[in-house]
């Protein structure tokens, strides 16, 4: 849709008209009380590329067609993609998923210790061997060694792992250890890598980035999806804004609006949002109630000896009456553990 | 707590010592590896007001008490608040508050059917008389003809009745009329009319400004409970962000917060937020889950017809599931309807 | 234009075409590849209170005119509105009007004292009476008290004086002595203020809310201009957004739209935004450079003693080297000295 | 800075000083009126990893150290960095970098035609390679066939080429070929990225994230500047904020900030920001005005035609007169052309 200016010329709205004709895009000129606006109909890539902003007399180009296409539930005919994870049956409108685990691989005791205390309730473990950090400073990771740990862990109690990649030099290590590779908010736009993970055909848990659309989001997912992999999990996880009692505002109502707008299973980091352990089981449990697919939750066996996020991980002692609480309203909205 | 520059030089900090303890705040110096903090220990309205920013050697000042005093939940001991609006109880961690009704009373048919029909399950009934609007070319409410259409429906279904006040020009006569006063997002920092409702001696909802901080907003109840007014009701009803897919951002991760750092009752509103009536039952199903003391929906008969946002209002005639969908989730987080 | 689902059925789209002509919008239909989309010509209120969104079919409704009318740039065929205040020229493109003056009034001392140092430069001079403050417990002006100060330190300079209005029982007072009325960001969309102020009929000094977009805050501009009071300025001062490390963030893009925009003045408040003395000045120049109508600053005469807003306020003693530095870049940008 | 909650025992302070000083960290208690805090002096990534938030009785913990190292200006002495590219100064306090060129490379022709336009006035050629898309189905750039092209820009008009860098597998290929790398501003925290780029140790462009803090901009720096790469420029682009009226919001206000804290050359991105034509103008004068080390623009020989970011894009025509208006406010600032 083209709006022109209230001073556009016969001869501006003509150009307009023909530039788009000219690419094989119909062109429909509505004249309103102040201005004309000329509807595009065709491809939207192709009139975009257009720039027809920057044409005489145009005020604004405005898109009408949503941006993202295969991660979109219309082309699914709005029935939700469900698929398989080691077993582990994911979305489909039916399974929740709780993915729990400690946030980063520390040691092998600690890993194992938190694995088992999870095993009962969890879905797939978690842990982070890579670790992308603000500050060049801080503590980044055990890096491959951790794959081992994982490795061990999941021998140990039959949970899938959930590791994030975060250079694609390590993607055939991750690909031969994990379940599932995670691409995380930091690397939501990393084209370069999201192309890679989308190759290596493993199922991915792509999380949204601090302040990327609901659109951008799964735009993103399209770069995986595009490389023939299908098996893609979203994740909000807490977006910037201006409130700072809380880490990030978690984006439930966002959650709503994805299980609309997307086919792709959608899960809910409570964790990393709030920052403060008590804000974690109320959130996990709103995501449930909202509708989300599945959670994913740090959890450590004695927080306060972690390296890094301390103070928004559980602790393992209290994650069964946490599970409890969370599954209860996931089976009221009709979901059973995955 | 007064953070030093590097360069700041011991005259510089004898200087800020000087100047604290000229009003009575004991100072304490603290010296770093690279920078000496001086941490203030008394009043903080005191300190603030000596703008130590301005001085020499001085690189910031970090307030370390929490700015709002009334509202805080250490002032009641952690224990919540509980009230009667006319016989319905509120707060007090026990009871689940569901306001619903028009968004605006637009006729007595429409405004009685409504009410008749959100009887069953509500505990008050809202309707709004005076409409803020953006535009001044907007329809604007009935005014003081909507109150006589309040107060018919509050005599006919025994429902409390919930209403704006936009101008303390009304606020005798809505005083007389309605139940609960409610002060709108765009007038949470309007401290004239605050102060007037906190005289007033009414029952407050007092929605968060669309970009107000969960700080600023208890300090806004600072201003009502000061005047001695005591019944007040917060609401969270979505903060703007740079996402617009919903029309603005529910905070739920926010509303648990809440729950930690105030003993007011928190009450959420799903239908502002979320702009599309699709997503009004996830986003109150998962407040219940929460832990929100209560929400505040817009139900209209014939939602195309109403005179104002239309897009967000639940149908009468699916109110009933509505209502029993939220209520059981609330039940499960341990409340009953108030 | 309204934009159907790409399930909508002809019905549907026939029931809404029904639906716009019976209040004399016309509708062109314009199938799309995916969706149909309909243009709505006539009124834009009156297509908006239709609330086409809640009907069938309907994905969404995308306004095309813009919102904001006797503001607009399009009312006074793109030619800058500019006016007198007390015969100081403000506006027109062609005048640079810089006013200075104390944050708030505390003592009639240091007011006087403020307005020598700034007369040399200053087109009129600041200074609050009444402080709208976000704790009940601050500090919160002189009220009247000021007012007769205000009065003295005109009389004495010769510069016209703008003061905030916080709640209409004060404007009378208000409009017997100052010149210019300031509405505050916290109350841009306090309508009732909007049309008492008005009715006023004296200039107006309209900021910008913390977290209103420029369209709404030409929609407030609206509620004023409507009452036939055409001498208007706005002014920007900062918004809410993520970044802290400044207070707020100043939109001086947003000042360019604005003049592109509007024909009102645009002034710019560089001291609320900054938070420190230190980038007060930069951002001034800037202002200048990027072609506002003029900034309004704080000054204080000993600022480390000032009551509020300390940090941010220049000294007195350095307000001629910021002038001057000021009004190089303005008079490079075209303007001169209102 | 520990701040305990007002409930904290003697034991819960006892336990948190024994922590800090098992560690090394030197631990001042300070009581307050309503809490005590805690100093902790010694390594801020010690104490971080400490997570003290998870111990009993501990409210807050504030940093009070800056985050950023290399990149402080308290590093340099408050003394800013200068360095060459190909025989152009860069920074120190008394250049502007003027930086321009087309969007993304397109073919020899374009590129060698907007090349000779702006060589007049310009230090320095941009040009894309490969272009980050947020939609897969986007042009994504030429690739290394853009390289070759520019190369050939460079040999003819002599001035150092500027080129994204968005896949380290193009490092060496870019190495190679152009005089900055420039990393975008989806990748600012690509942390793996950006040690490739510090160890290729040719000069660096890093852009802000769409919504990333000053800090972490200067964080992001560190991991440049640890490697030993100390020719690092930092670049304002605008930050995604809830105005929409402009594409960003450009951050003039934070531009004077990273003057006094960093040591670093700020260039500034108007083009990005804008995305209309008619705003890089006024921004770029501003830029320059609040004391900016540089400009980074997009030139079009014919902005229509180009296949991407049309809009925003400067008429190669018009770029005489546009360069000629900034550097007039660059002078005024204190600068000469470098």
């Amino acid at each position: 849709m083209v709006v022109m200016t209230p001073q556009a010329s016969e001869a501006d709205i003509s150009a307009v008209v023909a530039r788009l004709e000219a690419v094989g895009v119909h062109a429909k000129v509505m004249p309103g009380e102040l201005t004309t606006a000329i509807g595009a109909i065709g491809d939207p890539e192709g009139v975009r590329a257009l720039a027809l902003e920057g044409m005489a007399g145009v005020d604004q180009v405005i898109p009408i067609s949503r941006p993202y296409k295969l991660a979109s539930s219309e082309l699914s005919h709005d029935s939700p993609t469900s698929f398989d994870v080691d077993g582990r049956r994911v979305g489909g409108g039916e399974t929740f998923t709780l993915i729990a685990g400690p946030c980063t691989v520390e040691t092998r005791e600690q890993t194992l210790a938190i694995a088992d205390a999870v095993k009962p309730y969890a879905s797939m473990l978690r842990g982070g061997a890579f670790k992308p950090r603000t500050s060049p400073f801080s503590f980044q990771g055990l890096g491959l060694e951790a794959l081992a740990i994982l490795r061990e862990a999941r021998d140990r109690t039959g949970l899938p792992v959930v590791t994030e990649l975060t250079d694609s030099a390590h993607a055939d290590a991750l690909a031969e250890t994990v379940d599932v590779i995670q691409v995380g908010a930091r690397n939501m736009q990393n084209y370069a890598l999201l192309e890679v993970v989308g190759k290596l055909g493993k199922p991915v848990l792509l999380k949204r980035g601090l302040s990327s659309t609901l659109e951008e989001l799964l735009m993103a997912a399209d770069y995986i999806l595009k490389e023939g992999n299908e098996r893609v999990m979203i994740c909000e996880r807490g977006i910037r804004t201006f409130e700072t009692a809380t880490r990030f505002t978690i984006d439930l109502g966002g959650v709503a609006w994805l299980k609309l707008h997307t086919h792709l299973p959608v899960i809910v980091d409570p964790s990393h949002a709030a920052g403060d352990r008590r804000l974690v089981e109320p959130v996990a449990r709103a995501a449930a109630a909202v509708g989300a697919d599945g959670i994913i939750v740090e959890v450590a066996e004695d927080p306060d000896a972690a390296l890094c996020d301390g103070p928004q991980q559980l602790y393992a002692s209290g994650f069964d009456a946490f599970a409890a609480s969370v599954l209860a309203h996931a089976e009221m909205a009709g979901r059973r553990v995955g």
